[in-house]
């Protein structure tokens, strides 16, 4: 379930996440969370990166957690399948 | 330049990676870093998550750090270029 300070990573290019954390805390969040699934995984970095080095320099990575989630069967897979999770933590 | 207990996570199949996790920690390793880059970095995340929930359970993530490194220019690039990059070590 998203939360309200959330910003879930999907195929969209970097950018437009990019400004949706940056609107979070011009908005007065303190801290936000970058989440991302599977391959998604690596653009959230990317999206976290540049947040931080090119935007906000005083937003700081406060915590990285990664996980694994179980897919249910849908119409590509007859089987649950494990995918790989990752929550970037950013605060000022 | 990697260390002794690195492994460098790239387009080979995840459980390649993950023999090479398991056989540093069995041939004695206390910690290792599990090193990508780019896309790479989604692949990494799942070779962690394989290594600990599938076959060394005592093994813990003790942290994760996220990075940029600027590639120089190459036959495909004319101008540098960033990457995004993780660090993930892993410890008993």
């Amino acid at each position: 379930m998203p939360e309200k300070n959330d910003v879930l990573i999907g195929r969209k290019p970097a950018m437009n996440y990019v400004l949706a954390c940056i609107t979070l805390f011009h908005g007065g969040a303190n801290e936000i969370n970058v989440k991302a699934r599977g391959r998604a995984i690596s653009h959230a970095v990317d999206v976290v990166e540049i947040v931080r080095r090119r935007f906000l320099p005083d937003v700081k990575v406060k915590n990285i957690d990664v996980g694994t989630e179980q897919m249910p069967p849908n119409e590509e897979r007859s089987t649950p399948t494990n995918v790989s999770t990752i929550e970037i933590t950013l605060g000022k």
